[in-house]
């Protein structure tokens, strides 16, 4: 910070007057050129692509913290199985049925079959169109938005469900039913062309997807042993509350790449100046969410409640995530608030239902999914109401549906439980074979 | 790495003859153009900035990690609370209090009152000034350096202090104290304009603020029960070494964005290459206050003291963060060894004067933060040894000051330290009703 | 994702028609300038250089996780001390040992001895060659490889050898060893001009060399205390597996910047894509180890094991090291495939041959090292099997040969091994007098 910064804006053109860049004297303002915004837009993808990629060890920090201690060996082995899968997956079928191009098996629903190949090594012999990014990069960049999908699903399902059956559900989820409604949106399917849908960074196309998915397999799952016995909700703290908050740290900086990634372009000071937008809001509204639910529960409790201020920043990051460009700081903030306050009360009344969601995926990911969806149109004009309802409405039900049909499938053939005796001994011991802590004595 | 570089300097402009770079015969060396410039000092705040926001994590885990286990989950919450009261209070009060341009209240003194704007979406149809970076991008950078003045004080008056009075007192410091002291130097106000002062990326403006800030409370706060009962220091050691190792492991990941993003610019071969010095040099400030401290521990105690490492790694980093540019390898090393050194002195130091700091950080922020300040006139010509004495002094005036004020405020009004009984019991249960680690039996 | 995108490769040509981007409508096909290309490929070495800095963490954590909770300080402070000496060791001598240019001291075999000095503040009034990297970038991203080699050998000593004897041979590592052999194919000595070795980022520069440092050591050193009482392999199971799993996400996260960065150019767009390619390569070779060690436990033992999993990730990102660029994606997942599969059979092999190695460390660097090296010649024609396998070989007779006798020396002079007592009380009590988990009651 050697010098002055005058930065605020509106007095910005008129005060600046930086000292000379060094050569930048002869600097012009012709546009960079289309082979500069290439590496700008692909090292923008590789990135902000690793930062989503990190959002997998937050989902695996935070599901161990948040699960009791004789099943955290097992939602650790879970969260390495489901990205792994998803890398495969994504690979082998996934990424050319969510961007067919114009090869689309039903045209603006079904995407192609055919597994992702990237562009030669070396691109000087060929005549490449460099005015976008690498296909490299950008199979890498989508790619950890579709195991994030997975991740979200593993977090309710916890304690109970067994390992094999949820790793097929994984491999259905990421290799169809996420790329296939993706299509719908970001491929050009109908839901673009026809419906005006917009969802910048996937509130409803990667994270309710995740929570449709979770709710209808946490339905057929049934809740854990004891947790609604007596008519009653019987808490089962989380065994690791700085894992938990490790993870919610990772989650918050892996979302800037999430949210700043898909911005797509970095060749334009336009576009380079939305990506600081995205950022700054992502940020805010993250802040919002977690001192909303830290107020609320205060106020509610009369305790402050750290997994619901955790779960407030979350709450707050997928609520901007459908538009994180076009809001102000102020309106970034208060969207992520609401989404805070959204997962306060919804934590709650999922137990009511008998829901039992073990980290609060639910409220996270599908509410504010769907609250930040509708918030769009709060702050872009090009949004509607009904555009965003309808196309919540179409991907809920198709992904509620098929993640449904797959669950009863596993159900009705493999089982998807474990045995009452595992579930009580728990899933370490009984499906692994170790422990993850076994020098700790429980209390 | 698939060909040899011929790396040693002196020698390069000589020995370099690499082979062909593509299409890059055809360079020339004209310098990158304005947008290409403005895309890149943007970038850089961007990628510099999320890493400083990861430095959130590493002081969440570190304090986590050095504080016993029965007030881990609240250190927890201060933490995410304080990042997220940082963000929301640098939005609406802080960024213009400290780059007024020529809007100060009080010229060169206090700032302006006003909440922070970005950019508007896109800027092809304004007219902007692309010398510099996106306004998005410089308030989320700027931001994370004051959500790391809050997390300083966290560490040190942990264990004992409520949580509402601590987050009360981090509104007035993130949003007030922290930018109207920054003003004065990275605002170009006085200390900038009249005194010459020196300090690249914040030794002072930022950690011996956090420091003094933290010092105040802790004097006006009180040790912990038991701490110095019968004349005798007593060690409450951390609960959890493994979470500390990871937190400063993280602090010295950020930290490379913390000085590194300082340089401001990345939009010529200068600038880029000074960000290389500092990169290097930060890391090598890190290792020599590492390794000084393992060696003198063991000298003096005739075993290591893995704490005394940590923190001297983060004695190192403090250390080179007033002028991580000017110096060499070797003297970036020693300005960080003797850091090491000076933290393995003060921390027995404060505690004969009866100061309990839970974790370091005054050692750490504040006596390095005033070292580094002052070991800017060893490399740098342009610092003077009185403009950097004073402007320290007038600094930690301000700030110790203002923050006793404040905590005195705090203190007559709703009271900051919790009661004997729940200081015993652990803050965790009494102030939060839940454990960070519920299930495992304390020894 | 504010646009569709249409990425099959090989449509792409003929389909992109994306809208305007801004002021890109005047953009020529001209290459970037010189000046441009130096800002790139330094800021791709900061980046990525960071990225393999944060693998320190990565082996520190596992390592921590995968000992028992009596020796976690101790490995913890292992792995701070350890990547603070590379930094130091890699500054004194190490850089130009690795990289003389035309200052050998023996031509090709043996580089210069002087420390490393960079570039001086600011370029612009030196006639510096900018078709590379800053000096300081490159100095940044080449120590970061030599202190991962140096993290290998401390997790297969774990639990039982003396701190400072590990310590004097991580200087000799890390000074001496490592760039004396590196300097071989990457700056440019005999491996590289006369055998036509290939290795990309280093499957046996790095990896293989510290498992050869940690085989030699754990002959002399000898198996922990019971480890192979009465003729039988006893497991001691790992104090916290969560550690263990961010560990291993940390580890993939930074690979992205070990072989991305190796790329060394981001100066068009053939490197940049290239780097694209190594970066979607490595993830889904981690992907293929991890799901190929998974079904393999599962196949072999009934049970999944997920420590298995965990290496097998690790195996997959060793074994695509050598060669992340030209495979495909599908045999870039083989070749990661075959990797965790080697780690699942090389982990009993080892305790067959009672040879101790705590954390899996030789199964996955060493062994996959080859296997890696060797698969070069699998997807890159300019390799040759012959000239794979006689430079495996000589690095490792060359790292082997001097590392047993520095294990030897320092065996005969202080001791390298604890005392029984020191051994069977664990190291963290008996060497540096605390624990790292001091108020949990052990099983």
């Amino acid at each position: 910070m050697k010098m002055n910064r005058i930065t605020k804006f509106g007095l910005a053109a008129a005060l600046i007057a930086l000292p000379s860049l060094g050569l930048a004297q002869e600097a012009d303002v012709t546009p960079p050129n289309e082979e500069i915004g290439y590496i700008l837009n692909t090292f923008l993808f590789l990135v902000t692509g690793f930062l989503v990629m990190w959002m997998g060890a937050g989902f695996s920090m935070l599901e161990a913290g948040l699960v009791r201690s004789k099943n955290v060996a097992m939602q650790s082995l879970k969260n390495v199985a489901l990205f792994s899968i998803a890398a495969i997956m994504y690979y082998l079928v996934g990424y050319n049925l969510m961007y067919p191009g114009d090869g689309w098996t039903i045209t603006n629903v079904l995407g192609a079959f055919s597994s992702a190949s990237m562009e030669p090594v070396g691109l000087a012999d060929t005549e490449t169109d460099l005015t976008y990014a690498s296909v490299g990069s950008d199979f890498f960049f989508q790619l950890m938005f579709c195991a994030t999908t997975a991740s979200i699903v593993s977090g309710t399902l916890a304690e109970r469900i067994k390992l094999w059956p949820f790793l097929i559900f994984t491999v259905v989820l990421t290799g169809f039913i996420y790329p296939i409604q993706a299509s719908w949106k970001w491929g050009g399917g109908f839901l673009d062309a026809n419906y005006g849908f917009l969802d910048f960074a996937g509130s409803t196309v990667v994270h309710s997807v995740g929570g449709w998915a979770a709710l209808a397999g946490a339905l057929i799952l049934g809740p854990r042993i004891g947790k609604y016995k007596g008519g009653k909700t019987h808490p089962m703290p989380g065994s690791n509350l700085t894992l938990a908050t490790l993870g919610t740290f990772i989650l918050w900086l892996g979302w800037f790449g999430f949210n700043g990634g898909s911005q797509l372009y970095m060749d334009t000071a336009g576009n380079v100046a939305d990506i600081s937008r995205i950022f700054a809001n992502t940020n805010t509204a993250a802040a919002g969410g977690a001192i909303a639910a830290l107020i609320l529960t205060q106020l509610l409790y009369k305790k402050p409640d750290i997994t619901m201020v955790l779960n407030g920043a979350l709450a707050g990051l997928v609520s901007i995530t459908a538009e994180p460009l076009t809001p102000s700081l102020g309106a970034a903030t208060l969207i992520g608030a609401v989404g805070g306050i959204l997962v306060v009360f919804a934590v709650p009344f999922l137990d009511k239902l008998k829901i039992d969601d073990v980290v609060g995926a639910i409220p996270v990911h599908l509410i504010c999914g769907i609250w930040g969806t509708i918030a769009v149109v709060l702050t872009n004009g090009d949004a509607t109401f009904g555009g965003q309802l309808i196309s919540i409405i179409i991907v809920g039900v198709f992904t509620f549906v098929v993640s449904a049909v797959v669950w009863f499938i596993l159900k009705a053939t493999m089982g998807i439980r474990v045995s009452e005796e595992s579930e009580i001994s728990g899933l370490d011991m009984a499906e692994l074979g170790m422990e993850a802590y076994p020098e700790f004595t429980k209390g």
